[in-house]
């Protein structure tokens, strides 16, 4: 197979370890096959590799490449208007019966075709592609419906064909209560979340199955008949969850062994300490919680104190997070939430991978896979310092240039 | 000279009358010797502009290009460290003891040369160039002494011969008094801001007057005698007040008839109708109010009711705003500051034409300069909804694709 060596680089490989970010101010890095062979330091490069065809990277900064592990980037229309009419000052109410809300998202997204809904997530894919993702995250959870449903997982995995991005799937069936079954959550699952999901995997659509746990939508009985089946399938889980409110979904996910709680602005104590007993990672999602002017900030020194991880996305989404720069999410999670730089970018890289249960990235650890990020930045702590600035020079996906 | 028709769009010119944004769906517009010679419905389109060379535009959305009034984007160095140092807990006292603050900025741009100051200024002048800025004001004032401040000013002409922008210098040697007159603040205004100012002047790098009023740079009395000067000079005013506490600097700008205060969070009342009486527009940097996670908002309802123009700015510098999206800077003066989309668009558009007396652009009337910005949206509205997304399509400058 084929050999490359990148050097004249500065290799913040993210491996744990005494050095922050795994820090190799004059590394060097070889791939073989699509992952990493060897890295060190430049001086201790084996002989071995001194014919290898060399790429010099002008001493640029090398990470692994991001990944964004919380997103909803495939979706109908959008929420300008409402945004406008609620700075204008309208109330829930004027907003809701001018069709407004997640309402009006799964209307745009019944409606629209395959084909539209791809066409519409590119730009966004390549928004996250242009800040040096490879992985991106998508879930359904617009259609409320099996067939819509099924086409939003449809259009996610066809973004894959058209990127060179890896996409992974999350079912969401259990996002909100469609208003055709309104006051009948039980029979939403029943008759539609459920037969939806079997219907997905069979279909090879689904790598994760997610849901969403507050009051505004689903309390956790009903979270856990969609993770039996989920169960069931082998397929793993995660959780939007405490986001509002404690509802006790944390713990529920955790005692599914569940991948990831996702937001958990109102976690508690027990709840921190249950998803570090189950492994599970906490995913950091700023963008919603300044867009929505929230005051109440995820546990981080609880997170801390119980060795959770942490990952940082984005969340972009139509209602409350139209976000699709992950830089900014990294620079939102120090700014808001006091992450450290390194905290913020262990959270789109290592922590991420973590989050979606892929361990063959978000390091650069020989036997991962050469995704990388190379930046025209000196040190790492400027990927979160700088705020709506892009300084990628370029992607490297499995060692090719 | 030449003619151009630009057609099948929408049309936001931003004038004042009684459509919001000046919106007109099946607009055209026509453009000769770089200025608006019509615009309007495109099934008024005068005879006479049948045959001039047509541009179909795609139903896109066609807006003034983007005008940036307040930014420091020449600087030398960055502050990730001190953005890491402080995340790491690092008090006050060990940042300043590391040499953190603008003490590091200053001794990093006093070390640089013009033409490195040039080529790291680039970079973010090009971030902002993609999301159609035309327009970039640039301050000195991390010089603070003579020959640092000329050449902070030659490096900002400079960027408009490297780059299809127009700049806009802004003298800013009363900026923070330097390490070598701690306490003596007198003195650095009569032996280094006012000689410098008129040996910049003289050599026509001074397109503006600025100053920071506040209890950790200048009083108001030092402010007037920098003031002075410029009135003599005949150079228009505008003054960073009100930031952190009220001094009643924007007061004393009025009384000079300074174009702009910018910032103002601690504005009260008084001061906001001082600003109308004297015809200046309000200047609103929620990137600094973000980044240093201020809780005191600028007065917005006050310089409604006053009809205080406000216009929108990134602040863009490397300590309280790292930041060079002025379309994030939209979206935060939206959800942080509740101006609506509206506002925001004018604030980057008519009213930052205003904060820097320039009445030749700022919008699409005819008669103002040919300087569009074309958009992948349908509605001005998604322009500060959107997080972190650029959905620029091209510049038109000066009537010309
Ligand atoms: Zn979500
Ligand atoms: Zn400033």
């Amino acid at each position: 197979m084929t050999l490359a060596l990148f050097h004249n680089l500065t290799l913040a490989s993210m491996t744990d370890g005494p050095t922050p970010y795994g820090l190799m101010p004059k590394g060097a890095l070889v791939a073989e096959a699509g992952q990493v062979l060897w890295s060190g330091p430049q001086a201790e490069l084996p002989a071995a590799f001194a014919a290898v065809p060399a790429h010099d990277l002008g001493r640029r900064l090398v990470t692994p490449a991001l990944i964004d592990c919380h997103t909803h980037v495939v979706h109908g229309g959008n929420r300008a208007n409402e945004f406008e009419m609620r700075l204008n000052g309208a109330s829930y109410e004027e907003v809701a019966r001018a069709g407004g809300g997640i309402v009006s998202t799964v209307s745009a997204t019944r409606t629209a075709t395959e084909a539209e809904l791809l066409a519409s997530a590119l730009p966004r894919v390549d928004a996250m592609i242009a800040e040096g993702v490879a992985v991106i995250e998508v879930k359904s959870g617009y259609g409320l419906d099996i067939e819509t449903e099924l086409r939003m997982l449809r259009a996610a995995r066809a973004i894959g064909q058209h990127r060179d991005v890896t996409i992974r799937t999350s079912f969401l069936g259990a996002h909100a209560v469609p208003a055709d079954f309104a006051g009948r959550a039980d029979a939403y699952i029943d008759t539609v979340a459920i037969p939806a999901l079997r219907t997905a995997h069979a279909e090879g659509l689904v790598d994760a199955v997610d849901g969403f746990c507050e009051g505004i939508a689903f309390q956790p009985e009903q979270i856990a008949r969609v993770f039996d089946v989920a169960r069931d399938l082998g397929l793993p889980m995660k959780l939007h969850a405490e986001q509002l409110s404690n509802l006790g979904g944390t713990k529920l996910a955790a005692s599914y062994g569940a991948l990831s709680a996702d937001h958990i602005e109102y976690l508690d104590e027990d709840g921190v300490a249950a998803m570090a007993r189950a492994g599970m990672t906490a995913v950091i999602l700023p963008g919603a919680f300044y867009t929505l002017r929230e005051t109440q900030k995820p546990p981080v020194a609880l997170l801390r104190k119980h060795r959770v991880p942490m990952a940082v996305s984005t969340d972009a989404n139509p209602g409350s997070s139209p976000m699709t720069s992950l830089l900014l999410a990294m620079n939102m999670a120090c700014t808001l939430f006091r992450l450290t730089p390194e905290e913020a970018l262990a959270g789109t890289t290592r922590n991420a991978a973590r989050a979606l249960g892929m361990a063959d990235r978000g390091t650069l650890a020989p036997g991962q896979r050469a995704d990388l990020a190379v930046w025209d930045v000196a040190h790492p702590a400027e990927l979160a310092y700088r705020i709506g600035f892009n300084p990628l020079y370029k992607r490297i996906i499995g060692g090719t240039l």
